[in-house]
């Protein structure tokens, strides 16, 4: 049986905005390296950064009609993730479905399949992480689902997770934790930056971070080059 | 045997002009969803877009001899198609073949395998869509041929074949059919238009294109989320 | 045993500056078509060209410990150049790690592997050839070898090693060739200067490079189009 | 926080028994195209076909400390799933893990990354499902999870989910829904045997299924070849 | 529009059966390294051989509905060749269509997609050559052509070429060439069994073929070890 | 310049056949878990088990010519490992270089390419492992190198080291090392008998190698299932 759930809830406004500018490296680090989509989600322009609530949809291979469907359950601020029942790359959005969204306040697109429109994608500023850019069409045949539970680029997203997503990659992060996840990443971004001026002056991490005696611990040895 | 075809015919000059802005998605679509070169067909710089008659040249792997012979047969507004007899990503091209087919009046390469010189090629503003850029060398050994039907990542290319190209990749139009598919483009891109500015004030795909009631009988369900 | 080896020589200066603006193409061509690493080594952004002289690092799968061990080791004017025992394409590198770097004067990052931060390395300009561009982390739990001869993408390198790398590719050049492949990288690019004139006023390259009789001598046939 | 979570509920043995001889094809498209794991899990021999109850187990990657964890979790009947948190082609399990899995009485291996001793596995008659076959070694450094939901090879695996493994591939059924898919399935297998018969006799498919009249409606002409 | 073509001629009865034992690679050899399908076609099982005239069948991604039409075309003696209008690892094929084919006497399946029930596939002596296993269903709702060209794997078929297949992989030869390359391919054969004979006694190739000649003068040298 | 290397050393005979049966995986880890080539490497059939000295050869892309230079720098007991310059799949080897390897004692090939006549060579019990079986042909054009040290699947191999390959993959040791490694993986061996015994009568191996301090030190929580 084929569903589109509606009323979903979605993640905290204030908490939504709180990530905004921070990266998806942190966000992942922050929730203890969890919940990275795999590494073949690429931006379709760089650079990028989108933070926003999950709207998620499955599709058939090779056909988008759920694409429109998910459209009508959209709000201002979320992300909409899609994912094909079997792996497909063919280009299953473009620029209409992009304007489409847009009207409708969608940040970003996240397709484990391909999108096509690229170039006009990039001049209407409408972020897309997808696998492929790829012209070849869909047709409008079966069914499937909208905000139901789905697995895109080998991670669960529920309707209503935050996803944040930049020129890394895209992470998902569980609505319900998005909260501490968020002062985790605030936490840990602080704490870079002390480092990161350390670093800049040329102290070494090896010092920063207190490596040596762990390393030699380990049986880490220093030898002088004999050609 | 090995052989160059010469006076081979183009496509009609104003129907390539034509198709001036027009893009890969709207062509494949046009003409049924046929003719898209694999999508691991990608431009080196972006955005681009070409339109041409395709001159064909079959090359073996790792050798670009082939591609020397090709040049002299190329004529302002052709589009230079080459494809190895098995799988290679070497890089058969770069900037001094680049600045010969330019002063010929070639407008872009298509190869199913690698180029090189690729900031360079970028800067002369020559475009290019391949397998890989790869630095690695190829040998001047083996000969194939130039203007014969090759296969050219997935699809079939005579001589005289039009050729669009675009961040969304490569698409062939036979030389019979362009004038009737570049008709087609255009009402599509027309069409297009109207549906873009609709969908731009949010009404909804699913009402401008009557999807409910198809939906409703494949049996797609609404339900309220329930947590 | 794992081992850091210190004071390993470097490439000479001269020769190192001498190599500025060389292609990655003319190099390999220069040297015999030897040294290209794997073309999966792609610059984060583009365009982009380095010279430096090669500190070595392998790392485990999943582990980027032994790159903060290497920072230590690297001079000004290096290239750290980093190789996993097993594939992978975890992001071991950020920006905290090049910051680092770029206070020590090493000029770029060649990895078979990952990197993350994408974004803030290409603000930074500190260019990075890598396998992949992603968030996923890394742990610090096992150690590996600095400045031991390596396997990078397919290439043996040495401490000290010339590497060479622009948008086409990276290259390695022995440090003890690297000299004489200056030199006859100088010539080859004179003698490119010359032909691409020429080619740029129309000449064929199948007249300048003298073609023809080879051609004729394999058996190439030059037949007339007939439909 | 890793934990391992005890004492999971199992499959009803008498549907695990049901689904002997079933195939995976038949229980995918039972239970409406959904839940087949990615095509690149493949038997280490064949043919093979096993039916269990899942006990999921998390990995770090080059790290195979947890399938020791885990081994303990395990009882007669069971199926191991294990999935890195990122992408990995390590050996993570070699003839030494299969014999102690054995003496548990557990099915099988169903992982998303690589095993090793695939000959001494495939003599032991102990079935694994894998992404590759890799010597590689692997590290006891890094802590993960057991019987927690994880997702394996782009599907969501709970502990107790019902397994499905043969020459095609691997299908999880969610441990409610199994009594109700394999009525289902058996139902199907019924009625593709009796088909099976006609199209042996040499009906076609095209008159059994009565595709003539849906097709022509669709548009499909059949015309003679003309040379 | 799709079309099904009817009454497509077959290769010579007596040539194709002439190819019966003769291996890809000599097929491939002796029509002057051509028509050979992407390395990406794999049999099902080996060992394996079959000659054979092509039925060609295009279908839509994920859908098999036209290999249902294509069955009714097939005549004792073809081989069925299929392929997507875009890349699809999709199942399209398992035991029942196989139980059909093999009712008309059709010999084998080469598909670039995905094929099911490979266990019932070996079992029933039905070759299969194919990009993959996968037990991923397909619907049928979208219509293509049968015995239209295709391009299948990168290589053009006809309907009526003959198809020659076994564990190396696929090749094409055009229908009127047939009898020339069986010819050429005899020679072939003949001429290796007497240079196999010398080669088991301990001749060298070297010798045989006579190539230290022109291997000193493409400048090989021959040094002796110096440790 | 190219160049065949006389008189290379052998690894020794008794540590060679003291090797026999030892598993590709033991001597990986023996050796501190180096040495191995890339999991593309695969069998042409299964089981195998080979253990001999390395011949190497370095060919051009789509170029078997080299492999014949070699076979006459073969002896009894030598394994013959191909490496090409650049990525390629072609079938640079069939039954006749096998029959007149095997005239010369050679017991193994390793390429990192593709070879053909799979079915004979797998009726001769001619091991080989390579990156693809491919029919397609090479050409004798460009020369290369015999007996230098040459990089195989991303492994430094020198004329003379020791090759272990069986189902798991390949590794190499150096000839220097070949002794001792041979110690450390029958002592390997020996270990790992006991376990096995331990193993099969259900003791488990967190208890065997005492790993539940360890894990509970990292912060490892047992849970009882909640639902």
């Amino acid at each position: 049986m084929s569903i589109v759930v509606r009323n979903t809830p979605r993640a905290d406004k204030a908490v939504i905005e709180g990530f905004t500018g921070i990266g998806v490296a942190t966000v992942h680090e922050a929730q203890g390296r969890i919940g990275l989509l795999h590494s073949c989600m690429r931006p379709i322009y760089r650079p990028c950064h989108v933070v926003g609530s999950a709207v998620t949809c499955e599709v058939a291979p090779g056909d988008n009609w759920m694409i429109h469907v998910a459209v009508e359950q959209c709000s201002p601020g979320d992300i909409l993730v899609v994912a094909p029942t079997s792996p497909c790359e063919d280009g299953y959005f473009g620029d209409l479905l992009a304007a489409s969204l847009m009207a409708h306040g969608v940040r970003a697109l996240v397709i484990e399949a391909g999108v096509r429109d690229a170039s006009t994608l990039t001049e209407m500023g409408f972020p897309v992480w997808s696998k492929a850019i790829f012209a070849q069409g869909t047709v409008k045949e079966t069914i499937g689902n909208v905000n139901t539970p789905i697995v895109c680029a080998g991670q669960l997203i529920n309707p209503g997770d935050l996803i944040v997503a930049d020129d890394d990659g895209v992470v998902v992060v569980r609505r319900k934790d998005a909260a501490e996840v968020l002062k985790k990443s605030q936490a840990r971004e602080d704490k870079e930056a002390g480092v990161r001026e350390r670093l800049k002056k040329g102290e070494l991490g090896m010092d920063i971070y207190g490596y040596r005696e762990r390393l030699a611990a380990k049986g880490l040895k220093y030898v002088d080059w004999e050609g």
